[in-house]
């Protein structure tokens, strides 16, 4: 097998190159500044509202309600301190302890600056715990909540219908960061679930590294994170990054096809066909629910190895996955999300992600099946802690 | 003449070819996420870093003094934002009354929190009012200062030197939003001028809008704007946009080489063509000092007729240009800049921004010149107020 096997797609993906070619005639033909006045920069300023349609569509929103920004990180830290800025200081900021680090240092911040802020656990195959949950929406006064739609790491999802049913009953303001789901499954739609903000971000759906989209429904108040200028209508200033906005737009409407031509059940396909010969190692365990999980996602652990020593390994054979997530990486710290699941202490360090995209084939997964159990093997023997 | 003429670099520039070409790997090729741990990844970590050393260099700063951000305006909130809250609350702010939107809305928004904010005034030709601005530095207490190095509306260049200087003797923190001079001037350079932030934005040399530079010199405090990851030093979270970075590493490399090559000369030379043949237009005037004023720069009033209908009238025949700043545009008040300058009723609605890049030619200039006052005359007899 030539080349690199990228089996990290959570962390991000390949951009299309359809939607190269769509950015390309914004980089030095039409270059022009959509808040010109003059019709070299006004025709733009009409295709960027061309993409915001189709990204709308995406997520079944109306096109006034999305907001361009500059990543999924940027979109929650809008989402966060807009949201709880527009409600006063005296709200209760709830969420998951298996949040992206985007939120979850978001909240600690909040809470530094005096805010209550509420953690609710996970079970064991990292499901939400709803009677935590529950338990939190019932403080009294204002309440705003931020979860997650499905995890980077392990790929579970929340149940964030009933979840936003419950926030929407306490008369609680309901954030939900949809950056792993949004384009791998058709279940994100706005105009079912009573979210009131959804954030997501292109490079997860083959659109660049750089750009994210905020939703926020009609009716309901942020302040800006970026003041000045008048984008977005007034809700994040800045120049507006036109090429990529143009490839979210494309990306968008390509993730649309792939979801209507059953891409998730042939992404599920080889997901499961890996699983099934990876569990097969010796002291192998899959965290995460089976059920409730995003259908491209495998998180898997092999009891007394290291996950690190595993992704060497693979990376020398071209096999590129991930330990954790890359936004956590570069600490020894097992992950905050294993953890909170209270995967033994034996599973936490050799926890391993793989994650798809629809560029994958079975052909690379039957090349991953012929080189990780003897990665496995090699290691146990290394292994002090193997019986 | 064919095609645009495009005089309105104040507002964006056309991407290099050269810095398409940078970028193009990184989209579909070399697309790893600079965080894995794996090869792929970690290759394109290495090319952000040496990406990194040419923005550094393009200001004399050191690498680590560097994070990438999305916009110039995300820069200047970062900057503002974040510093202020390493400062605390007891903090004043001192800024200018003809700054950026971008930090002039940042600075107000802080005003509405409760901070004691100062607005230093201009002269009537656009410099700053140095005398306004020491007695704003006399201030007791913490000072936190935010002063642009040169005017996106009139190219007029503030003495950033003496100004951070004196900050610097008051124990002031200096913030500079210089998005109009880096790259336009090579006194850009903070081995020599002591600010402790700077702002810089990619579009305004040849790079794609949706990327900013925050310098921030070793030992001044700032808090993240955006928390999450530990990307760019744990100072701005989220995805690197690498190829944006690639591009504006080689946009930074090419605007050294034509500040080296003269290129300031050429571009001023053809301003100062186009601003001798336009002052003999009857009334006009030129707003902003001839002397303290960035080489591409040429703000010119034509009094008793509306700037918005001249720019139709040019847009027609293909030349752009712009009244105030694309920033502000879209309200129909005059500008804020040429207001404070007292720029007269007359002529306060008929300013006209013109603003070269080394793209553009002697040519274009003619045809200009060919063009311009004949729409000046035209609608001067239009006007109800010529005498």
């Amino acid at each position: 097998m030539n080349g690199t096997i990228y089996l990290d797609n959570n962390a991000t993906t390949r951009v299309d190159p359809a939607v190269v070619m769509a950015m390309m005639p914004f980089f030095s033909e039409r270059y022009g500044n959509p808040s010109s006045m003059h019709a070299f920069g006004g025709r733009v300023h009409q295709e960027i509202e061309n993409a915001r349609a189709k990204v709308a569509e995406l997520i079944h929103a109306d096109p006034s309600e999305i907001i361009f920004t500059g990543s999924g990180s940027e979109s929650d830290n809008q989402a966060i301190f807009g949201g709880v800025e527009a409600m006063g200081r005296d709200t209760t900021v709830i969420t998951t302890r298996v949040e992206h680090p985007a939120v979850l240092q978001s909240c600690r911040h909040l809470r530094e600056q005096g805010f209550n802020v509420i953690e609710v656990g996970v079970m064991s195959d990292g499901t939400l715990n709803i009677d935590d949950y529950s338990a939190a929406l019932a403080t009294p006064g204002k309440k705003f909540v931020s979860m997650m739609w499905a995890n980077n790491e392990t790929g579970v999802i929340f149940p964030i219908k009933k979840a936003a049913d419950k926030a929407a009953a306490a008369g609680a303001v309901f954030h939900t960061d949809a950056v792993q789901a949004v384009g791998k499954i058709a279940e994100v739609d706005v105009s079912k679930i009573p979210v009131n903000m959804l954030s997501f971000s292109g490079h997860k759906i083959h659109a660049p590294k750089g750009i994210g989209v905020l939703y926020v429904r009609k009716g309901t108040r942020i302040s800006p994170l970026i003041h000045g200028g008048h984008q977005e209508g007034g809700r994040r200033a800045g120049t507006e990054n036109v090429p990529y906005i143009i490839g979210l737009g494309k990306a968008a409407e390509m993730a649309m096809d792939e979801l209507a031509s059953g891409g998730a059940k042939r992404i599920s396909a080889m997901r499961d066909k890996l699983q099934a010969g990876l569990v097969k190692c010796p002291d192998a365990m899959i965290n995460g629910s089976l059920n409730e999980r995003l259908p491209n996602t495998l998180n898997i652990s092999f009891q007394y190895i290291e996950g690190e020593g595993m992704l060497y390994h693979m990376s020398d054979a071209g096999i590129c996955a991930s330990s954790g997530s890359a936004c956590t990486s570069g600490s020894l710290e097992p992950s905050h999300v294993v953890r909170a699941m209270g995967v033994p202490f034996t599973a936490v360090h050799g926890s391993i992600r793989f994650s798809f995209s629809r560029y994958n084939t079975e052909q690379e997964v039957d090349y991953v099946l012929s080189v990780v159990p003897k990665v496995v093997d090699k290691l146990r023997g290394l292994s002090p802690f193997v019986k």
